[in-house]
């Protein structure tokens, strides 16, 4: 008789969401209980299995929020923030884990996030790897180990459709070392160096980002001193690691008091 | 009896002076006949080798390059281009090999230049490493064989007290890409790329410049596709490559016909 | 009214044989007109699309070669030597392309290749990944330019169920080093060093390989002088490469005279 | 009035002597009072500046370690096991920080240098660089993090006249990896990998060496799992790290109590 923790997977039509489906139904920890998509979309009330262009299911595409999250342990959520902070407070009905990949949230939709988490467990991050939450944590270790004679660089390269420069991992570990050096990104970074720069200014931390090809994504944080460099990198090639790291954060959270948590709980890096 | 071709050193008391005359001085292929600094160096009149900081050399510095010249096979200068523009004519009436490291010539300086390899060698090169040059020939090729389904990137990383992004040397490589593909570098180049920068815009060329340490020069040509990447990487340890890579020039152009040069045609990489 | 090369794929079960399926429904060149699989194999008699786990394409799955590849432009070939060699002769009875990426075949086996290859168009080649295919020939021509100053070493990583060190297209970089620099890889190469090795051979072409996670395959070939290095490096993050090259080999063969290929000639890059 | 900490460098006619002497002359924290050779070296007697092809300093090398420790507050010794354990009962009895480079050390050496450590302060390691211990540091770190999942590859780089492989900091980085890991080094390190070796053995820690040109030494750790990949790396481009790296350990030995330490003490990552 199985006892799996039964998962609701939101925005199941979307890239993200086919790939978090795929990930659930060959995972041996959680089983597959739910999909939702909003209203209107052309995969609500048919079979999900069928509309991944595969065999059926058995399982209905439903845009009852509320209904659908009622059967569930934990719901996956990689859509867009304006449901993200509903599916927040049904989730926490639902006492289910509620695992947040969603980006962009601004700080009106965290603090109903954080509402929400007093009720259930949260588990929210913008990347889920494993890798670069462990790259992010090592980032700040060195940062704080080593003074300002180290310059700091941090390089990503991803796929030639993404739209934005730095990646928000990118900022991420930014943000890291800034800490681990005592100093705020905001007035360290030094971004879009071209042209007469002048000499490099002690104790910045300086971001280039290459665009090309399909590259899933790659991260790497230079510390550079006289005479020697230590390099930081990771590299992600396989999107499936984001579902993957999802996954894991519903399984982890099933028995843990309510609150908002990151991967790096989940990871048991924290510190 | 040796017969050793005599070279001048111009600029000696500079950084690249210095290694010029010690890699003359370890050579087997050549011989230190002179060296010159502008009046009112406080090396004029002294002994090389003691200025600098070692044995006596029994060669005195001298501001006279037209005299110096005159016994000399060729003229190793990596100076400045008022200086370099006069060192070329007196260089071709002396009928030495005149090798040029010189940056930042305009195009006046050039004509200039262009007029005295009427009458004598000159080797001309923004850098004077097998390695770069070599690199440069191969990136024009690689960009000649892919389509623009390959998007290109250039990355080079030097140390924290160069003043401009990206290096003259990843310009070269861009300009070497760009006539590999048919197009015009100043059209194609993306540099700076910071913010929102939306989709990466098919068949341009990108440029990232990393700053940090004492990197001596490292460049990096990325061709990415969807699948697959192809690198060509250069990294220079020492900047004494720059030096010797100047004498295998002088060497080689003491039985060439008069005419300007590059380090291709040096390395018999020319096409 | 479509006049696209019509297309036969031989090993339809396996993962490769699936994976050109897919791109050659995919492809706007190529039509998908038959699926080979061997007499015993529970494909055989069952519709393609639902064996793959999806929709019906109203293509069974046939182990009768020769009736298959009759109606054919083309044949896909990464099977095993006895099949390709079979498959060899009945392709050029049908006057259709017949690309091979099966590996391992003995000098017994290329004979025979060689004897269809008087019919009909053949095309063979141990990766078909456009990169790696530029890369040897940049390799040979480095090689050639540069001398024993500079040392050679190669290196490549792949997944941790790869059996074998180096990898096929490691030796292949090799040879095209050994080539350029006019010696026999045998003799010259070094490989598993460990231990008291003793200095760095002259000449030597070296080799390591690296093992880990999925990596699909990165090689790299260094050339390491005093004071610089040259590397090239090609990455694959997806197989689906492999397969896009034997398509466009397929596309490519269509008007050539009878004979033996590899890439360089699909690709434009023979010398 | 100077009280900078007075230093004696053994060793001084080798190169890596030579080095600290540099080193010590251009430090602002540090004098030279002292230069050792063994007896029958024909510097004995001279004058170090002379001997160094440079000016006079005014200081002779001695083959009397006794004479000239007593009046030094710190020793810096890379020389050989034989001399290593004389000079640190000699440097304890001066009550001297005894800074020790020297590698190969047996156990029976270490034994006479913890019982010299009884008495005064030994700082012992076989990197000085702060960025290879910190490495070490992190890697054991990653280690214990991840578990087999994540297969270990160790690679270093080095110049070709390097005569064992891997190097002596590769090893390092590996003890710290299966420390890390909770097993034992010589049980789950894999080296040498070449021919048919079959699937990477889970848990194995892989090295390869790879050797070329003159490069000081780039050793890189990689942690591959499926979909990602964590490198950790180390360049070191100056030899002078090692030489600064031992003057930091004389300065941080000055007011602590007897012992052995190594570098991670010397730079505040022990733990």
């Amino acid at each position: 008789m199985s006892e799996l923790p039964g998962v609701v997977v939101t925005g199941v039509s979307g890239r993200m969401g086919q790939m978090l489906v795929r990930e659930v139904l060959a995972s041996d920890k959680l089983k597959l209980v739910g999909a939702v998509e909003r209203t209107g979309n052309d995969w609500v009330g048919r079979d999900l299995g069928t509309c991944m262009g595969g065999t059926e299911l058995g399982l209905t595409v439903s845009d009852d929020a509320l209904e659908t999250f009622a059967k569930a342990q934990a719901v996956l959520d990689f859509t867009a923030p304006a449901a993200t902070v509903q599916f927040a407070e049904l989730a926490a009905q639902a006492r289910a884990v509620h695992v947040i990949g969603t980006t962009g949230l601004e700080e009106s939709d965290l603090e109903k996030i954080r509402a929400a988490a007093r009720h259930a467990v949260i588990v929210r991050a913008g990347n889920m790897s494993l890798g670069v939450n462990l790259l992010t944590k090592l980032t700040k270790q060195v940062a704080a180990a080593l003074d300002e004679d180290w310059d700091i660089e941090i390089v990503e390269m991803h796929h030639n459709r993404k739209v934005d420069a730095p990646s928000g991992t990118a900022l991420m570990l930014g943000e890291a070392a800034a800490e681990g050096r005592g100093v705020t990104l905001s007035e360290a970074s030094d971004r879009g160096r071209d042209g007469i720069t002048g000499a490099r200014e002690r104790g910045t931390i300086g971001f280039a980002a290459l665009r090309g090809g399909d590259v899933v994504g790659e991260h790497e944080v230079i510390f550079a001193a006289a005479g020697e460099r230590i390099t930081l990198k990771h590299i992600a090639s396989d999107r499936a690691l984001f579902a993957r790291g999802a996954l894991k954060a519903a399984v982890w959270g099933q028995d843990k008091a309510p609150g908002e948590y990151d991967m790096l709980d989940v990871l048991g890096l924290g510190d």
